[in-house]
This record gives structure tokens, sequence and C-alpha cells, in this order.
């Protein structure tokens, strides 16, 4: 097949940038999928660090890009590198690094803004009808990237980001993690992951099927 | 099956820590299988931080356990808590971490040293009989664990690694990427993983049947 794939991440770390498990699981489906992978991510500081041991702010200073990079092995590109038209489809993992290093939403909630980058990147997917995986509270973005009554799933309709999203003009639709939401017209494919799984196979397996069918829907026309 | 499986971290990164795909395949594994698992690493500065973008020394100082705690998702302990009687196996990945990290094989190549809270803690699993698996550059610590004789792979039989170890006193076998090893007397396990995976499904091939394996063996006599 060797479809090209753009992963957008945002640190290293569930509580100050990409979900780890989300984001290793992405990168093992793609490949054994058979897909050719390019990680990017902004060159800034990160909104904080968090000490995953304790959940506190260190007061510490790191880069999203250069934390990214563990998540890549060293092969990750700055995001401003990033051009649709050399890609079949972009994923973006969660981890609360997507809403506060790719977005403001985890100060801001339905206030928020996609980070002009980040925008201008997704939005030029969008244009170019490729298909489009977000993940976990990544969807939260999904607003802003495609405009007013995008479909997309943030696991319970009652979690206080899915009544954001919303709020920003979203159509919610609640999913179990196991499984997908897709807007068949816009071509995103969404998925619950750490917004509701219990386990990280419990994560891997909704995570599978939107890897799945983000590959498939770069043979749609 | 409800197995107890302790993994012991090193840092987050492949290049100062746990090789991360190598960790969270190993934690997606053992999930998928029915294991609990629960996390260690110990409560010390990391050898250095490596910029994964340009591999270099960033002069920063972390500690092994607070960024250990990024792969565990916030569920990790001191390594000093581990009690070999309250797991049935012992699972350490790898990255350059194993071998900055848990001991100083990095630097002093054959002259190294495991770190004492690293070596009592496997060789409790071994002396108890409980299987331990070991991937990439992990191995390097067998001989010093298990003593000499100990049959492990770290791919290829050329490699400086795997010329270290023999020197150790263990004995080496050429061991491909999707494959393992295992010394049935001593119930240790080894797989390449990345001293040759060329790509995550690479790596992922030969490390589900490594921790199949380690629990297989947890039902031995």
């Amino acid at each position: 097949m060797n479809k090209k794939v753009a992963v957008i991440l945002s640190g290293c770390g569930v509580y100050d940038g990409s979900e780890i498990y989300e984001s290793v699981i992405t990168l093992l489906r793609l490949d054994q999928r058979g897909a050719t992978v390019q990680c990017f991510a902004p060159d800034r500081p990160q909104l904080h660090v968090i000490d995953h041991r304790t959940g506190e702010e260190t007061g510490e200073s790191r880069n999203v890009l250069t934390e990214a990079a563990r998540l890549a092995r060293g092969q990750i590109k700055d995001l401003r590198e990033a051009d649709a038209a050399d890609f079949d489809a972009l994923i973006i993992p969660g981890g609360f690094g997507a809403a506060k290093n790719l977005s403001d939403f985890a100060s801001k909630g339905a206030a928020c803004q996609v980070q002009p980058d980040v925008l201008a990147v997704a939005q030029a997917f969008a244009r170019s009808d490729k298909p489009i995986g977000m993940m976990c509270i990544a969807p939260t973005m999904a607003a802003q990237i495609f405009g007013p009554g995008v479909l997309c799933t943030l696991g319970h309709d009652d979690d206080p980001a899915a009544v954001a999203a919303r709020e920003m003009g979203a159509v919610h639709k609640a999913c179990e993690v196991s499984e997908i939401v897709e807007d068949t017209q816009r071509k995103l494919v969404t998925t619950p992951a750490y917004m509701l799984a219990q386990s990280i196979s419990e994560a891997a397996s909704g995570i599978y099927k939107l890897v799945d069918r983000v590959l498939d829907l770069t043979h749609a026309k």
C-alpha cells in the first residue's frame, strides 16, 4: 500500500504532552499496515512540565518538539515543514499536550484557540479531502478545523470536553472505547482512547480501528 | 490468568532511558494477555539527558523514576519497593537507559556493574525460579544476574554488546528480531528488539513472543 501519514505530536507524556500509549499504538498500527510515517511537532516551549509521579508542575521549561522527539526515536520534523501535499492522511494522538500545546483548550475550554500552525496544517489536509484521525481530547480541535456541524466523539456525551465541543459547534456522538465515530463527509475519524480507556489494550482496540479506517479512507474518492 | 508481572524501567526515551516502543509494546501485550503489571524504576538521577532531536547532551538533570513515570501514566513505584514475592515474572525493556541507569555498561562495557538495587531485585526473581524477560541491550546484565553460562541474545554475534556479554561469561546466541532465545534452566527469555529492529512492527514481533513465553513460563515447574 505505502500510504504516507503525518502524525502531529505535542510532547511526551500524558499530563503535559502526547499520550505515550496512544502515540505508540498509532505508530505500531500504521507500520503494521505498511504505511510510511513522519512525525511532526511544534518547535516552542511546552505550556508547562508536569512531574508524572506527583502530578505537580515542576517549574522546568521543555520544548514540545524536543520532547516529542523521544516518541519518534529522533525521527521528527518541525511542524513548519509539514506539507499536506506530501501525505495521504493526518493523525493527531491525544494526551493533555493536545489541549495545552496544540491548542489552549485545557485552560480556555470552549473559548480556546487551536494554535495557528496546527490549524493551518490540519485545514490543508481537510481542504485536500484527505482523512484525519484524532483521538482522546484532540477532537476538541475539530470544530475550528472543520467548522460547525463536524461530527466527532470525546467519549461520553456529558463529559465536559464533549459539552465544550458542542458549544464550539461540533456534533458530539457518544462512543465506546473500542469503537470509532466517522464524519463521512469530512473524512474525520475519532475514538475516545484515554477519555474512557481503563487499560492500554482497551485504548488499542479503538485506535487500531481508527488507524485502519483512516488508511481505508485514503482510497475513497 | 491474572499473572502479576513487574517491569523495571530506566527513564523515558531511547537515548537516556527506556526505549519507549519496547516498553509500551511490552505493557500492551501483558495487558492483552490479562496480566497485572506494576512498573518500577530507581529513584536517582539519570546518567545524563539527551536531546533526542540532536543526539547531544543537554546538561539538564532528570530523575529516572520521575521520567519513567511518563511511561507508566504515573502508576509507578520506587524500585526499592519491588519484592519478587509479589510477582510471577519480571521484564526489563531496553533502551540506553538500561545500560546507563540500571548498569554502567554504556561507559564501562564488559567491566560494567549492574546497579545493586537492580541486581538484588532481578536475582530475587532468579532465585525464586520466576521467569525474567530482557530485551535489546538489557541482556548485558544477564551474566551478573545469573552467573557464567547464562544463554541470551543481543542480536548479531559480532555486535560489540554481544562480544562484551561473552567476555562477562554469557553464552551468546545470534537471533532474528522476530525471535526469542530462552535459557530453559534459568527461565531467561531475551529478544533483540531495537538491537536489530528496522521498524516498530519488527520490534513488536519479537517482544510479543517474549511476553507470551515469559507468561507461559510462569506456569512451568
